[in-house]
């Protein structure tokens, strides 16, 4: 049997993983809404009150009983009282009889006898204080009412989603200047190798510097983490097992990245297994790259093997420990940002297996485009106005990645992708 | 006329401000390349060496002159002589000479007189220091010689890069542990309205609470900015133009948020005038919302001024104040991240006019799904799997948008979408 066919696909080991996962982060922290900017909500949101909290108007125009405006027009304008100019910020201090009217401004609070608002263009000023009205207005048109927008107690943010600048609008919309997040994620990186020296060293020949430990600490800390690096461990048994074992005790998830020879892989997966029940989950994943990633759960915390290719390791940081953190931040689920592109050569494929390619895009001119003809699409003229392509390195080296805007997909049911195909590119 | 005709579409209107910028933020600092993600280059990274800097294999094999093994097979195998193991992470002491060979892992550097590596799965070991080879190399095959990624020299990285995961590990790569970056553009955010109240107040009735300042801290913070608050201004044109003046001199880019009365707009035009030529280059964009957005640029610095409904604010900020913070920083051009989705219901659009719909995204059952039949784009299976369904709130409450996944972007030439056409959602 072929190996491919013992290996999982890589959405299958996910779920594998995530479903051995036994808590999400519990702990949280108070802090200023003002700074809580990609933080993760530790709580429903419940609006102390409603919104708006007064009756206001949506246009500038006159505050009016619609009653008194109906079956005015043109030729038979209906006339009113003008009886003063409701102030901005404040409450008027005059109500809205029969046959009067009031001038009022966007957003200004409409008086009380008042139920609807007369767009401005509709109405003439005719007198000192007299104002025609020239089209009917329905009970209610223009204005909102007291909590037509959120009533008081109704949940207006759920525990678990991703604090973004509109959130942090809402809240302060509600006068909640505080606010419950959850801790961030910690994550444990150890670099193993013999060959592995510090980026800051001169490489003897025959050694490499430590990339793994920096491009995953930044990928944990875009995604809600905060990473504790545990340095570059020699590939001795012994020595990454005491180092994971302390890794894992202070940290939520703990990620190990192997030498690059075979050997030191199956070494992370003994790791794993004496770190904790059930130990290894998943001993390869069908895909390129990472095909040695090694998924595992130690008495309920995860414990993830990455390869030691900086390109490996990066492309199933994505994959992998990107949901790992967001599952364990209890986050809702939300979709993977990507754009559609034209693909620029043929790209073969192994049935059976997963691909990611790191492409770049460029723009394609769209008088050049045969898509041009799918016209009815008036929302997609972007469509595929990108060209991604596919960036080859013989190395697999970091900066394959570094000069990428995103991952090319190729699903494990497909042979490859052929050049002009539209292609969908998640980006990084 | 109607108005919607004398208003610039946004794209042009973007245009328009982008070319009226006399210069992006010179400044830049040195940092830590392990701080530095999110920031963006300030000079091209040059190779300091090559890399790789020793000749390594891409395998775990054996390490020998390929011609030794020239016509070897199954049948007819080519035996070589074991003078020893390459160790990880230094250079081996032998030399392989002819009709030797040495055993060598994946990352070890290949010895002198060495070119090529057999896989391990075409050899065996036929004796204590005798391995049998089945399959023939190529010379280079399986070996990265020195420099075969990156020569020495060259511009790996160029000025303007945003510094993501991977741009860090092609740093650390290199052994350059420190860079220098762009400074943060500094945006002044002014908030303008007699109606306006901190958001920590108690509003009375007539006031609202100060959303804008808050949303566009964050979305110029999550764009590269650092936000400066210049407070809540009363909707007086001294008042208003010798804050925006203050916040001009100390900042890169200065927005205005209006009051949402027509006369406070009008102001915010007056004031952007009064600070420096040419002042108001767009008064008015066509598009919904945002229509009353004005864009300005005073002695080179851009001022914005927004409309004072915070969702308007918002969804504008996206469309003109992210890209005039990459333009400031020197970004290179970036695709939007968006994802597919089938819209669930029709909406009406002006055409004319572009419109900016928050919707919500949710996960269609793939085998309810008609685009199954487009079965050949094998990459695609994702596409359309998303449902957008617009949320609709009758004052354009910034609730609508935090509960939104995106903005679809309904085009101005469109009179409306279908419901089931697929649509591009930018994701927020």
């Amino acid at each position: 049997m072929p190996e491919f066919l013992s290996l999982l696909p890589p959405d299958e080991a996910l779920t594998l993983l995530l479903s051995h996962l036994l808590q999400t982060v519990t702990d949280s922290e108070r802090i200023e809404v003002s700074s809580s900017l990609g933080r993760v909500l530790a709580e429903d949101i419940i609006a102390p009150h409603p919104l708006p909290d007064f009756q206001r108007s949506t246009v500038d125009g006159y505050a009016v009983r619609a009653r008194d405006t109906h079956g005015a027009s043109d030729s038979l304008p209906a006339y009113l009282k003008l009886n003063g100019e409701v102030p901005m910020g404040d409450a008027p201090e005059f109500k809205v009889g029969a046959g009067q009217c009031s001038l009022i401004h966007t957003g200004g609070m409409v008086p009380d006898g008042a139920d609807a608002v007369v767009m401005l263009e509709y109405t003439g000023q005719t007198g000192s204080d007299e104002i025609e009205v020239v089209r009917a207005v329905a009970e209610g048109e223009n204005v909102i009412r007291v909590g037509e927008d959120v009533a008081q107690g109704q949940v207006v943010q759920t525990k678990g989603s991703l604090i973004r600048p509109a959130e942090i609008g809402g809240l302060m919309a509600l006068g909640i200047t505080e606010v419950n997040v959850i801790a961030k994620v910690r994550v444990g990186l150890i670099s193993t190798g013999d060959e592995v020296v510090h980026p800051g060293a001169s490489p003897r020949p025959g050694q490499v510097r430590d990339v793994n430990s920096y491009t995953l600490k930044a990928l944990v800390e875009k995604a809600g983490g905060i990473a504790q690096l545990y340095g570059i461990v020699p590939d001795r048994f012994e020595a990454v097992k005491q180092i994971a074992g302390i890794a894992l005790s202070e940290s939520d998830l703990v990620i190990i990245t192997a030498g690059s020879s075979a050997s030191t892989r199956d070494m992370t997966a003994d790791v794993i297994r004496s770190l904790g029940a059930p130990g290894v989950l998943v001993h390869g994943v069908n895909t390129r790259p990472g095909k040695p990633t090694i998924l595992g759960a130690c008495d309920g915390k995860p414990v993830i093997g990455l390869p030691g290719n900086p390109v490996s390791a990066l492309v199933n940081g994505y994959l992998f420990v990107v949901p790992v953190i967001e599952k364990l931040l209890g986050m809702l689920p939300r979709p993977k940002p990507s754009v559609a592109a034209r693909l620029t050569v043929n790209l073969p494929s192994q049935a059976g297996r997963e691909d990611w390619w790191p492409v770049r895009l460029t723009t394609e001119t769209p008088r050049h485009r045969d898509s041009k003809a799918v016209g009815n699409h008036a929302s997609l003229p972007d469509k595929a106005e990108f060209l991604a392509e596919p960036i080859f390195g013989k190395s697999n080296l970091i900066f394959t990645l570094a000069s990428a805007d995103g991952l090319l997909r190729i699903h494990a049911d497909a042979t490859g992708v052929s050049a002009g195909e539209v292609v969908e590119v998640f980006l990084l």
